[in-house]
């Protein structure tokens, strides 16, 4: 699969831990920075996430920050993106299932490595539910702001 | 504190148990529905909640749904309102702190009453830190998507 990963300074460790598990796993990851841990703006990151996902660059998204709660506000901006902001597997694997997440947004000074790779897991591995999910899903491609 | 409030049917018993508990505490609460267990999409309801931030209706909002992942991505389309989903708290009050999270969002089937009002009380009673948070809470209100 083709996965974007952007994240702040505040989990540039957490991203490089992430991106080589994911290759490891065989995906083909685009890391959209930032570089260093020098201090920067999450939204800038996460819209960059959010566009790559709304242009159809990636297939999924990572989405990083000190608690996951800014970056995945500002992913879930783009209507095209469905971020889920994350700290356990059942909600990863629920994200997919009914909301169709295509990011996985986490916190990575309130998880560990493993919490997040199990996490990452639940979120690759399951699948889209549709049904009745799908309506709800398509609405929020066309939000009533 | 005047206090939005929103659902969908899977949390339309933990949206009575938590106007109870604001009212309690004191709190102007507005129900924007729904009022019955009825299925319904969580879109509506969570731009719903949306608007009624961007318009200054209330100053806060609690949006809820079965892992409160639907709802947040809903609310957080519209670019005035900042929704953190969490599940204890400490993200509740960081949401606060660093991100100026006007509008808590929690999962009825994931967390239980008492865990919904910690979070709550977490959420209302910390304050922005402002500082360098604040123009990056500013670039959420002009999304880049």
């Amino acid at each position: 699969m083709r996965i974007a990963i952007a994240s702040d300074h505040a989990a540039i460790e957490l991203k490089a831990a992430l991106i080589d598990y994911l290759r490891e796993l065989g995906h083909d990851v685009d890391d959209l920075g930032p570089e260093t841990a020098e201090s920067v703006d999450y939204p800038d990151f996460g819209y960059r996430l959010g566009q790559a996902i709304a242009r159809g660059d990636a297939e999924r998204g990572v989405a990083l920050c000190g608690s996951g709660i800014g970056i995945s506000m500002a992913v879930n901006r783009n209507p095209k993106s469905r971020a889920a902001l994350v700290s356990e597997p059942l909600s990863a694997a629920l994200s997919r299932e009914h909301n169709n997440a295509n990011v996985i947004a986490m916190g990575a000074r309130l998880i560990g490595i493993e919490m997040a790779k199990a996490c990452l897991d639940a979120f690759l591995g399951t699948e889209f539910g549709g049904d009745r999910h799908a309506p709800r899903v398509d609405k929020l491609s066309n939000p009533d702001i």
